[in-house]
Parts: structure tokens; C-alpha cells; sequence
């Protein structure tokens, strides 16, 4: 729904979303080729506009409290493809190419990488790159 | 990890969640078949343990503060295929088969049935079934 009251920064698509009470919104990140899931990370107002503006994901980190462009340090950047909203309209569905095919820290492809198997959590999927190459070792 | 503490009601596994401040963790519904993602919905321990347990989609209602047994009313299952959970413990990710193929109330088959275009949320996926049907008129 377009708003009378839309603004370049206050977009009035951002006022259909339930946002939570700490002013968030949960978003699934899912390879547009291969369907696969790949990782679930938060979003404010600021961060799903800029990622519509800038056509790659920029999420919010809770742990440090500011904006977090994906990819800045690593290269692995998400080209945004779709952006899909929900029927109870409080999560948020990104369709993207994953740069690098690397989505997690862990140099893996999703952060979905471990299975419960015999109750156990089992890793299922191979680390790509060592995440010293990714983010330096510093 | 397997934990010396584990009990049938209370498995080890459990305790490598890193569940929120209501005891909380974001669960996403995927396709095992398709990869389309369903739905997102929250668990708490309980409705964890039991998906594992009974082999079917049970989450916690934050609105109705109990149990939901998806597809009790509509018939609309989830069959467990895989758990997965992410790399910093805090989403988990159900790959099923989708009974009946529609997962959302409003009777589409995923409920992220909104994409967002020239700034508008735009409904790109057809009501397979008229809710009315599936949950009765009453």
C-alpha cells in the first residue's frame, strides 16, 4: 500500500510491517537459485530501506547495535533479488545471490549447517573456506 | 552434544539453544521438496521437544500463549524431515512435507505471498483454497 505521507527516508511500504517491540523484524536470507536457506538475521526501519535502496542486505546487529552491511569485510555481499513480506506481516523474505556462496562466518554455505541426528546436533556441511582467509586473523 | 543430564522429557540437545528472553526461538517451515519456504513461527522447548518427538510441526502461539498444533484444524500438517539449527544457535529451520501444500490461513501455499514492488507489497501468489473451507465458516 503506497501512503500519502511517503517520503524519500519514510517509504510508506515500511508502515504495513509489524515491527517488535524493540523496533525489529526477523529476515530469512534464501539463495534465489538453489532455494537454499542461508541464514536469519534482524532488520530495522533504516536497515530494509537502505536494502531496498542499495539492492544488497544490510541488517541490523543486535549485538552491536548498528547497521550491518553484509559482505562489507568479507566481500560476501547479498544481491537482493525479492523481498517478500508475510501474511501476519511481521517477517520479512529475502531472495538473493549470495556472493562468494558463502553465507555463514563459519566459511559454510548456510548458517543452517547442523542436523539433530540421533539426538545430537551433527555438522552436515563442508566449511568452504577457512574464515582466516574470509575476515583476516587478525 | 549428548549431555549426562539427558532425560526423555528433557533431552540434552535442547540445551544448545540459545532460546530469547521468553524462552523463544524463530522456527522457519521449508519445502524438503520444493526448498519454498512456508512460514515462520515461534517455538519454546516444549513444542521442540514434541516436533522431535511426534515427527510433526508443533509451535508455540505467542497470541494464544499455548501450543499449536499446525494442522489440527485444517488437516494441514507439517511432516518433519530434517531439523537444522543455525551457527549461533538461536533459529531453527524444519525441512517437511507440506500436507495438503497450502501452509498460510489465507490458503496459499507459503504465507510470504507479498513481494514488494515500486513500492507497494503486491500479492504474487493465488488462494489454492478458500479459508472458509478449510476452517469452517463459523
Amino acid at each position: 500500500m503506497q501512503n500519502s505521507s511517503d517520503t524519500v527516508d519514510n517509504p510508506g511500504w515500511l508502515d504495513a510491517i509489524r515491527w517488535n517491540a524493540d523496533g525489529l523484524v526477523p529476515a530469512i536470507a534464501q539463495d534465489a537459485e538453489s532455494g537454499d536457506i542461508l541464514m536469519m538475521a534482524w532488520m530495522n526501519r533504516e536497515s530494509l530501506r537502505l536494502t531496498a535502496e542499495e539492492g544488497h542486505a544490510i541488517y541490523w546487529s543486535r549485538s552491536r547495535g548498528k547497521l550491518w552491511r553484509k559482505g562489507e569485510t568479507s566481500g560476501h555481499q547479498q544481491v537482493i533479488k525479492d523481498i517478500r513480506l508475510d501474511c501476519d506481516e511481521d517477517v520479512i523474505l529475502l531472495k538473493v545471490e549470495q556472493k562468494g556462496g558463502i553465507a555463514c562466518h563459519t566459511g559454510r554455505r548456510s548458517c543452517f549447517y547442523r542436523t539433530l541426528k540421533d539426538g545430537e546436533w551433527t555438522s552436515v556441511e563442508p566449511v568452504l573456506k577457512d574464515p582466516d582467509a574470509i575476515y583476516g586473523s587478525n
